[in-house]
């Protein structure tokens, strides 16, 4: 059988880095150099904080799910948009923080904010429209871009602004064909959390261009800093929000897939019977969550004790100041911007201090190797030279993790008496 | 805010039928007439016999779900194309019945049988690409492939040879751009099983003309007639097969949707290391399925005792008797092809004895006012003027509603004494 004719298919696989594909490198990148005496590897390199017990997810929520499984009543399939009262559970829980509530018909119950994504931008494309992505940002945007052919224009995220979003950028690159500007809040991989105001002029800017606000709020309520989470869907109303969302990281339970896509449109503007159809279509070919863990959803969200979350919210304070602290201790790294909130911060990387450092690829390599612990070059987010590292670990991990990467740049520096 | 950019947008929503969104419209049409005593409605509409307790899954399933449920190990992300653990027990399950094996690393792991075919046929597409599909089938794969501006050709299923592939329409309607063809078995939604010379003569065609055979088995297993299940990939030697399959039939759980895509091509006529990137990038962008049910997924294959599956097997061939026996007793109504696997059948509706039935969704609808029972029109699935009855249900829930059936036909027949 000749292979002629598949092979041109092949051509078009987006060439995108992948956080799961360059961590998975340098992950192999240890293994490959592993002795007898090799150090436990720590890793600081995904948003993925259940490796840790100090990062459990609610008993209650165990129980709720082992409940419904138990119960034989949910093991068949469920509408595709959703089960009714899991709907409505996520409705009610986001019109809490909204002055014009959404409606269970709002909501479209996806398997995790990266299918919610996906769904977003593929209702969205069309040819020859492009999307405003932030840079750094969370690069299945790009990939989920490239599978539907819609262009990707990046507007830089300022450092010196505490990550907020260049609105100028943003001005000048949308054109009649963008379809929509994507924002993560709190952020990831910066770790900032938007103030009330600049969210309100991002909505402002949407209106003036356009646009549709997508709002990755997968790290909703994570924020521990001076800033408190504010949800997109606040300014619906000045501009029409996609909310994207998950159990994921404040219920600590990535794994369960459990993601939301909510339409936040008071005024309409795109919210027209074509337009949920559309997305109602899109969700017949999804897959979607588990219905047993949907059916979950109503007493997870209403029962979740608010201890629970302040527990996490101390915990995840408590290891970004470790992180900034320990930071603060090797020349070559330094914290720009204190993280407010999510699981992650940007962190700039001084290679004119480091021998024999070529970039940040470099860098995670030879650190992982010399000392098996992970952190994610910033290439893989968009930014070259810096890294981005998850500051949700244990602290005692997390102190050992950073004191290996104080070592490591001692040795790497010009001066090898630890002033790097 | 104007809304003239956004309209534009919206009008590529494909127009596909979809058997959910037409049962939804026929369960309205019951709801809007019910009265004070309306009889209690039951479904044959879907493939999902969840409801019924007889078709309730295996307690080890629930056990080895609900354990690592609550092991805690499990909450956190799995690799994007699955946990290596549950590729192994899939490959290892699916070689059992292969003259060659498959590997862990040909298996990727799926939202459901669902995400399977949109994964499948998103890999596949091209600007310019055709895909062909059997008349009848399943719309799932029309309306994801105008979503991925796939372009579709059908060939047909012929009643008459017991539903077999149509070849010579095969031959015909490919050409240079046609990427693949897909086959049902055990069929949905006619019930068929295929013959082994069948589906090697379909490897040879697909060889012949350079296609990939899609083989959606999600009833793979549920066998009860003359031919025994013969897997597509036995003929992987022929012709590349894209195997897709899920736990959702076999061990009555769709609503886990735990599914599988699985490459068999032991020539490597496809399997590339470009096309293998494709699939794992695709993968990164698709949810997939909870962490905590893919973990139970070796446990539940090994362990599953044969009883359990031979009690569903003697269960649908009972079922599917009585729905036979049944639509003999009702003269408007021919079972062409007695099924012999999967859980539903096609009926042929005869309208030139009805007196005052348009057409078979007329014949569904006025069935849902008047009788409160379920069937899906044959439109729906691509055969106007046929019926798709789902046997997978209690005994006397079937045998009540195809009496049912047969007084809504006697009252519509030109004569009303019972002979219509």
């Amino acid at each position: 059988m000749e292979t002629e004719k598949k092979q041109t298919r092949e051509i078009e696989t987006p060439t995108n880095i992948t956080i799961k594909g360059i961590l998975g490198l340098i992950m192999e990148n240890i293994e490959a150099s592993e002795g007898g005496d090799s150090k436990k590897v720590i890793s600081l390199g995904m948003g993925d904080p259940t490796a840790y017990s100090c990062f459990h997810s609610p008993a209650l929520a165990q129980q709720a799910v082992s409940d419904t499984l138990s119960s034989y009543k949910f093991n068949g399939y469920s509408p595709t948009v959703g089960l009714p009262q899991t709907r409505k559970a996520i409705a009610d829980y986001l019109s809490r923080d909204l002055p014009e509530k959404v409606s269970a018909d709002d909501v479209y119950v996806t398997a995790g904010c990266t299918q919610a994504i996906e769904t977003a931008l593929s209702i969205l494309a069309y040819p020859g429209a492009n999307i405003l992505l932030p840079r750094p940002g969370f690069p299945i945007y790009a990939l989920c871009a490239a599978f539907r052919h819609l262009e990707v224009r990046y507007y830089d995220l300022l450092p010196e602004k505490g990550w907020e979003v260049d609105l100028n950028a943003v001005e000048s690159l949308a054109d009649q064909n963008t379809i929509a500007v994507v924002i993560i809040n709190p952020g990831n991989p910066c770790g900032n959390v938007y103030s009330y105001q600049h969210l309100k002029e991002i909505a402002e800017t949407a209106n003036k261009l356009k646009l549709i606000v997508i709002a990755d709020e997968v790290y909703g309520h994570l924020a521990f800093g001076t800033n408190p989470f504010v949800p997109m869907g606040v300014f619906g109303s000045i501009a029409p929000v996609l909310t994207l969302g998950s159990l994921s990281k404040r219920w600590l339970v990535p794994g369960w897939r459990l993601g939301w896509l909510v339409i936040n449109d008071p005024n309409g503007t795109i919210k027209t019977p074509k337009f949920v159809e559309r997305i109602k279509k899109y969700c017949d070919i999804c897959g979607g969550p588990a219905t047993f863990i949907q059916a979950a959803v109503p007493r997870i969200i209403q029962q979740t004790e608010e201890v629970f979350f302040k527990k996490t919210i101390n915990m995840l304070k408590g290891t970004s100041d470790i992180c900034c602290e320990k930071i603060k201790e090797i020349p070559c790294l330094t914290c720009t911007h204190k993280p407010q909130g999510s699981m992650a911060v940007m962190v700039k990387l001084n290679l004119s201090l480091l021998r024999d450092i070529s970039d940040d690829i470099d860098f995670c390599f030879k650190l992982a190797k010399e000392e098996s612990v992970i952190i994610l070059p910033g290439l893989a987010v968009g930014l070259k030279n810096w890294l981005r590292i998850t500051f949700a670990a244990e602290p005692s991990s997390l102190e050992e993790a950073l004191g290996r990467v104080k070592s490591f740049c001692q040795r790497h520096s010009y001066q090898e008496n630890g002033h790097c």
